[in-house]
Order: C-alpha cells, then sequence, then structure tokens
C-alpha cells in the first residue's frame, strides 16, 4: 500500500448543498481554480443531474480546470450520481471533457435506507450496484461507488455490495459516514473489516466520507486513514449539510503536522489553505468561526510575521504549526492612494487571481474609489473588492444611487434607484424598522419578487474603522421553490446567498440584497419577464 | 469505576482568555447561572490571580450561584492557581464562600515548557508540586491539580509527578493536552498509561482537557473517557485560547447519542443547551458558524417541531438527534403589541432569566418599543434585549441620540450626542468611509480615548428584513494595556467586546462600540478622570 492521500474536495457538491451555499456559475470556477492550485487530487464538481445549471457548471470546470493550458497536472473532475441510467449520463455529459474524467454513483445500504427511503430489498441493491457501476464503466474508466450509510449497515452484507462494485469495474470504493454517527474506533473498525473482507479490495483504492453532526469528522476521516483508507472526501471550512464534512485543512495539517504518526503525505500546497478557505467563506456566505481550527481569526497563538529563528524553540511551547505554513499572511498596508494599474495587477496575481484586462480595469477603477476613502489598502481588502466586483451572478437589476437617512429618531428612510434589465432607471423610497429594512423594502417596491430574508450578516475586512464591510444575505423565495439533495432526496426550500462589499455597509447591503434576488430570478426562470409595476424614475 | 462524566466548564476561565471575549462580571455571573441550570457539576470561575476584578467577580460566583437559595443541588466553584502561594491564596478567597470550593493549580511537565518558560528542573517541578498541593490543600479539600502540557510531556517523568500530587493531597488529576498536538489513539493511551501506573490514582478522578488546534479536542475527549477519565474539562461553543476547548456540547450529546459504546452519563439537562449556547456566544462577541456541529444555524436537517410520532422512524434516515433534545426551539412569534407587563415576566422566566421589577421594567420599556417597529417577536428578539439592556458594563457614556446620512453619493455623516459621566450632554458631527466609521469618528471625538477596533460584526436575531440586528466589535486600546494569560504567561494586547442590539443597525453598532469603549476606560482606570475635550451640546 502506497503512503500518498488522495484528496478529493467535495465543496462544489457536498458543500454547496448546505442551505443557503448556492453559488454562481463564475465563483464555481473561480472555487475549482483555486482547488486546483492548491494541489487538490480530485474534484466532485457538482451533481449534473440536479438541474441544466448544475450540469453547465460541472461542464465548465471540467473544460478549462480538468485541462489546464500551463502544462501543469490536471485534477481528476468528478460529477455525482445517484445508481440510475439518466443520471449517470447526465454526470458522463458533465465530465467528459476533463483529462481525467470520473464518475461517482451510490446506493445506500443500511437497512433503515434501503426500507424507508430506497424501498428495495438487500437483493435488489446488489443487483443495482452491479448494474449501474457497469453502466457508468462502459463511459469511463474512473468509478467511484459509495454504499450510502455505510456506518450503519451490516457489515456482511457491505462486503458483498462492495465485492460486486468491485466486480462490475469499481476503481474506488468510498465509505461514507452519512448522518456523522460512527466514533473513530468505530469507523476505523469499519474500514479495516472492508480491508480484509471485501474479494478485490487490493486493486481499488478505499476512501472515508465522514459527517460532522457529533464533532468527529476529522477524528474519523484519520482513524480511516489509519486502518488503510487512502482518499479522503473533504471540503473547504469543513462546509456541508447539517454539521458540515471533514474539514480539507484539518485532515491536512493534522497528517503534516502529526507525519511520524501517519507516514502519510498529500498533495496539498498548505499555503494555499488560507485563502482556498476565504474564498469559500466569501462565495458561499458561510461564515467561519473565530475558533474554528487552523483558519479561524483566533486560530494561532501568535501573528504571522514575528518568528525570529532564534525564538523558534521557544514558540514552539505553544504553537505546533507556524501560521506561515497555512497561507496566513502578516496584514500589511500593501497599496495606497498613489499605487497604479500595474502594481494592482501584480498584486492580484501574486494572490492567484488571474484578471483579464476588463476586469482588472474595473478592479482598478473601484480600488482608486477606495484608495481616496481609506488610508491602506491591504490584501483582504483587495480580495473583498474582487469578489464583490467580478464573481457577481448574471445581473438583472443593478444598484445605481441609494441615500439613506436613520437613526435615534426612529424614521429610518431609504431612497433606491435602481437600473433594470431593460436599462432603464428605477427609483422608490420607504420607510424601515432600521436602515436596511427600508432600503429592502424600497428595492422591493421595485423588483416585486416577494421572499423571506434568512440571514444577514457583515462582517469588518481588516482591522480599523474605515474598514470594508462585507455583507452576506440569504433569502427564499415565497414561490416555493424547492431543491432536491443529491443523497437524501429531501426536497427543501431553494435559498438564495448574496454578497456586497462596500466601507459603507447599507450601500454593501444594498448590493448583497440585489445579488441574491439576481440569483433568485435567474433560478425560477423570472429574470426573462419581470414584471416592473414599480414607477420609473419617480417616488410615489 | 462509576460511569458518570463529571462536566467541568471552564468557559468563565479558559474560554473568556480567548482574545475579545472578556466579559464583564455580571455577564460572568449570568453565565455561572445558566451554567449552573445546564446542570455543570463544576465552574471553574476564573483565574482571581489576574486582576482585582478577576477576583471579585469569581468571589460573587461563589457567593451567588456557590449557594442556591431555592435547594437545588450547588455546583462546585473553581478558581486556577499557577503554582505559587500568593495565586493560590487569592483563588481561595475567590471560593471560600461557595458551599463547594476547589482550588485549581498547574505546573508544566513537558520538557519544553520546563526549560524555556518555567526555567526550572524536573526535581525542582517535583519539589514545586508537592509544595503548593499541599498549600492548596491547607486551605480546602477539594485540590485539583494539572501537569501542564502533559501531551509532550515524558510519561515515567508525569506518573512520578502525579504521584506526588496525589500524596500531598489532589483529589483530581486533570491532564491537558495544552497545544491540541495529540492524535486520539495517543490520548487514550496516555490516559490509559496514567491510570495503570500512578500510584494511588484509585483514590482521585481523572480529568481531560484537550484544545483544538487539529480539529480533534472532542475526539480527544472521548477517547480520555474511554480509556478511564470520569471528569471532562469542556466550554461551551468550544471558545477558548486559539482554535479553542473541547466542546461541551459535543462531548455531551456523543455521549448521550452513543450511550451503549460509552456506557457513562452526565448530569447535563440537555434541552439547555441551544440558550447556553446563544447566551454566551452575545456575551462574547465569539460567533458560532452555521455548519457548528450541535449548536450551529444549520446543525439539524429539520426545523424543530415537525417531527410527528408515525414519521420518526423515517426521520432517522438523516437525524441522529432531534432538535428539541438540544433545545432549538421552534421559531415562533409568542408576543406582540398587545402582549403586557406579565405576559412578559412569564415569558422571560420560562426562557431562564430571573429579573428584579427594575430589570423588568426596563426591558418592557424596550420590549413595546419594538413592538410598535416589528410585526412580531420572537424568543431570540427578546433574549437579544435583555443582552442589549441589562447585562452591559458599568456606563460612563450613554449614547443618547445619533442621526446618520449615507449612501452612493459617498459623504457619509453622523451627529452623535452622548450623556458623560458628569450627566451633562456633549454633542459631535463627524464624516466617515462609511455610517459606522462616521459615528464611531464622532463618538471618538467626544470620548478621546485611542483604540483600534480589531472587528466588527452584524447579524440577524431573527428571520425576516425587520428583525433586530446584533453588532459585536472588539476593540484595542492604544495606551498598550497588556493581560497575561494564565497557562501560557504570555502577556497580549488587551482587546475589549462590545454588543448592541436594535432595529436600526447603525444604532446597534454605535451602543456595540460604547459598550467597548466602557468596558476599556473602566479596564484602564480612565473612568474615574476622563477628560473630556468635546465641545458640551455644540458641534464643532
Amino acid at each position: 500500500m502506497d503512503n500518498y492521500i488522495r484528496i478529493f474536495d467535495t465543496t462544489l457538491r457536498d458543500g454547496e448543498q448546505s442551505p443557503g451555499a448556492t453559488m454562481t456559475s463564475a465563483e464555481k470556477l473561480e472555487v475549482a481554480r483555486t482547488l486546483a492550485r492548491l494541489g487538490v487530487d480530485i474534484i466532485e464538481a457538482g451533481f449534473p443531474a440536479a438541474s441544466p445549471d448544475d450540469l453547465e457548471a460541472v461542464r465548465r470546470i471540467a473544460l478549462e480546470v480538468g485541462n489546464p493550458s500551463d502544462g501543469s497536472r490536471p485534477p481528476v473532475i468528478c460529477g455525482l450520481a445517484r445508481a440510475s441510467r439518466g443520471d449517470i449520463e447526465k454526470a458522463w455529459e458533465g465530465v467528459n471533457l476533463a483529462a481525467h474524467p470520473r464518475i461517482h454513483t451510490f446506493l445506500a445500504t443500511s437497512e433503515i435506507h434501503m426500507k424507508y427511503k430506497l424501498k428495495m430489498t438487500p437483493q435488489q441493491v446488489l443487483e443495482r450496484t452491479r448494474e449501474m457501476v457497469a453502466y457508468a464503466r462502459s463511459f469511463c474508466a474512473d468509478v467511484e461507488f459509495s454504499p450510502e450509510d455505510a456506518g450503519r449497515s451490516e457489515p456482511e452484507f457491505l462486503y458483498q455490495v462492495l465485492a460486486e462494485a468491485i466486480q462490475a469495474g469499481a476503481t474506488t470504493l468510498n465509505i461514507p459516514d452519512t448522518v456523522g454517527y460512527t466514533m473513530p474506533a468505530e469507523f476505523g473498525a469499519l474500514i479495516s473489516g472492508i480491508i480484509q473482507n471485501v474479494p478485490g479490495i487490493d486493486s481499488c483504492i478505499v476512501s472515508v466520507h465522514c459527517h460532522n453532526d457529533l464533532g468527529l469528522a476529522t477524528a474519523n476521516a484519520l482513524a480511516g486513514i489509519q486502518a488503510g483508507a487512502r482518499q479522503a472526501e473533504v471540503t473547504i471550512n469543513g462546509i456541508g449539510e447539517r454539521a458540515g464534512n471533514t474539514a480539507l485543512e484539518e485532515v491536512v495539517m493534522a497528517l503534516y503536522t502529526r507525519q511520524p504518526v501517519y507516514h502519510c503525505t498529500t498533495g496539498i500546497d498548505t499555503t494555499q489553505i488560507a485563502h482556498a478557505s476565504k474564498l469559500v467563506s466569501n462565495y458561499t456566505g458561510m461564515s467561519v468561526q473565530p475558533n474554528k481550527a487552523i483558519v479561524g481569526a483566533n486560530a494561532f497563538a501568535h501573528e504571522a510575521g514575528i518568528h525570529q529563528d532564534g525564538m523558534l524553540k521557544n514558540q514552539q511551547t505553544y504553537e505546533i504549526m507556524l501560521p506561515e505554513m497555512v497561507g496566513v499572511k502578516q496584514t500589511r498596508l500593501v497599496m495606497g492612494k498613489h499605487s497604479g494599474r500595474h502594481a494592482l495587477k501584480q498584486r492580484m496575481a501574486d494572490l492567484g487571481y488571474m484578471l483579464d484586462e476588463a476586469e482588472l480595469d474595473k478592479l482598478f477603477q473601484r480600488f482608486k474609489a477606495l484608495a481616496d476613502r481609506k488610508k491602506g489598502i491591504t490584501d483582504s481588502d483587495l480580495e473583498a473588492l474582487v469578489s464583490d466586483e467580478l464573481y457577481q451572478p448574471k445581473e438583472f437589476f443593478t444598484l445605481d444611487g441609494l441615500q439613506v437617512a436613520c437613526g435615534t429618531i426612529g424614521m429610518p428612510t431609504a431612497t433606491v434607484r435602481l437600473r433594470g434589465p431593460d436599462q432603464k432607471l428605477y427609483v422608490q423610497a420607504a420607510l424601515g424598522s432600521g436602515p436596511v429594512d427600508a432600503v429592502y423594502k424600497a428595492i422591493d417596491a421595485i423588483v416585486q419578487s416577494p421572499n423571506n430574508l434568512l440571514e444577514f450578516v457583515v462582517h469588518a475586512v481588516t482591522e480599523g474603522i474605515d474598514a470594508i464591510g462585507e455583507v452576506t444575505v440569504r433569502i427564499e423565495g415565497e414561490d416555493g421553490k424547492r431543491t432536491m439533495s443529491a443523497q437524501s432526496g429531501i426536497e427543501q426550500p431553494r435559498s438564495f446567498g448574496g454578497y456586497g462589499a462596500d466601507t459603507d455597509i447599507i450601500v454593501a447591503s444594498a448590493k448583497a440584497y440585489l445579488a441574491a434576488l439576481n440569483k433568485m430570478l435567474v433560478a425560477t426562470g423570472r429574470a426573462e419577464a419581470t414584471p416592473l409595476a414599480s414607477v420609473e424614475m419617480s417616488t410615489r
């Protein structure tokens, strides 16, 4: 057995399935690029059968990230499929343009899932596994199979199903603890049992996929690796349904920091971790708590850059990793009023953003406006501007003007001017319970797309009171548009996240809300024929 | 060996040590009351030697929470002390009024800590342990000893130190993985080794104290329990220095959900978990990420209250716990415009808040004002109002009036009127990079206490755009006031958190900033003689 742990990132599939983490195609592509730079071995790019949009996003990733133009090693691009012909065909349609495509299909094997969800007998599950793995294999040489809810499956039956999958051509067998129920010793024993008892397992890679419902996703993944698994399914920041998945950064840094325990390596460039974490947090609107391991704001006892060589030994009294190792940089004022376009381009390239000329133009304009208002501009400020300016959903309504008055008198009032999809300007004024409420009510009066605000968060990008504020919102349409979780098959109301950044948090709030509304309009197909009930350029 | 796991909560000591988590005495007392209701066995109330304020906070908790008037079983109240006479005396001064006091003293036993931090030989460490445990025991029958950095200590030496502590009278031996370095199997083996090799260990309780630097704090604590530890040191939401401590809710719910694996029980009333989590998050300003196990906003697949009996079996396909089990309630509109004072009092009592008449008066006033602006008022709204109104630091400056104009024109302007410690009114106007910057600049012009804003977060308390916004800020004084971490001895700049809630997030931002400034003024002793450079009731 080799000692290389394949990192299978499912931020774009299992991660994106978490409530409100919906990303636009442009955001997904940028996340995939970031994952490739991070050195991820396999990118699960989505669940192509979910919708034409999901299929298209996977295709773009397969084409662009799956075939790097710079001659670097391309990651495997993987698409998820339930064990059905239709799903498998869609998955293949999504990934086939990648240099290294993979189809990942799954079927539940626990008694409770077979009985209540699948309504299939164990014998039927065995047969379906054989057929569908073979069908996937007829398209693609790289096929992964997951026995869903393996953590609660009868071991003997599980071995039979896995042996069937291997015979039918599966090359990776992924063992999910779907409900986050197992304890590390149990999960390690499950993996050992599989390796010892499944005929033909030597020719396959065994993979682990753990959930964090009891806070044990990382411990379980590591227990599986110690028992012989050689692929770990993970997400950036541990996002995912419910309490999320194993966090990429935790498993990678545990293997790295405790190399003498595991004797395993990964292909991850750990110095890219902080950037990937920030990007995913921005695009999904899933915040990272300050005490999150590795990527939380407080995770390191000392700031980056303060480690003189002579102090190193002493620092280790309270620190087992250096912040630099995971790419946490010193917050420096890197640019200012007098920095030019070339300097900005260079800095963005250093940060890992490949911008074309048009994108750079837009960004430079925002940069100059910011430099007029804020003393020094940091890398974090630049990243907020990129997110706000370049990776927004296709825009139907854009903010053209905003004016707000509020305070302790208790009559917060907002006037909003939007440019509509017809390029005309619309204006409305509204009174609210606060300035954000007033702004949102004015926008609602123009856009007329009833929704419920589920979440609203603002935080400052950098230190200092003149910092940029980032706003993330999450809304749910009132028309009851629903989405289906790939694995649970559960339909949930679909929610949409939006992001905005500005030194004025009320302006950022307006942008974030518009971004979420625009995403919702695309998804519900309302974008083409938006009835604009609002008065054109006049207040009512 | 019994199977009862003692829950030792150190939210008020190790948790409060995390950057910015500083709480006021009133907040600490309320957290201690909540921990007692939660059923915690031991409350580590603070590090009394740190400052007279810390000592006073511990004394109040020992007196009030350590001697319940309703005849319920009082929790043990514990104070931390370094292994020195002065610290131990202060700890005793702090806890001696409790019905069940405990002194917790510690000394490092790893080579790296002895050499670089303590600058002591192993022989000196042995002697100091014996002396100081005996000294603590001379005051108090309940003495806990921790060999700091046990996870990296030489086992044979560790056994010697622990045997010495037992002989000197220690009744609980706590084994900390101070740097969050060990893997679960290693940590379990460490505990087993101690139980098998330390003479006299049978008469003591072995305790575990784990850190989350690699995301393994919960797994390590559980491994220690499986190896025979009978006390777990934890914090609410897993807060603490760096990546934090073992989360109370994770360890308790893992023991509960997987009872057949561990065969252990705790005294925790799990239905109080959600309330305790929210309270600690509010008071410390440490946010909880949506994918946090047990207490994150997304932790449960289904909302509370939707589980009909007949559906239960089916629900378990994707859910191993019911939200109700940890006290997650359905968000209901519980009160409105027409609810009276009595109804409010009753509801607050149901939520676990014991308010006196003056407190209820204040709250009722706020409640009525909110009911005028917001359609329905939920439990979460009420909790935000309590935090904003009743548990604020001693106030020197209070917000008397605020007026803000902002928008895309780019000239955000704020006028602020504060009531000073002299009861006079002061007013200032300022221009900022955004409305919050403008407000903070106007406040700075009055208060004149230079500081750096480290963190600024707003989030909506409930769904809906007319929701209350909660703002938490963290500031650091520019005068370089520093604080010392009990265990590391590292001096760090002291930072102060503030909290504000209002339907107008700009008003809430002003209140949160004033709360943090007031805390800072108390801590730096500037409160008595605040020079007010600002013009009284006139703009400049």
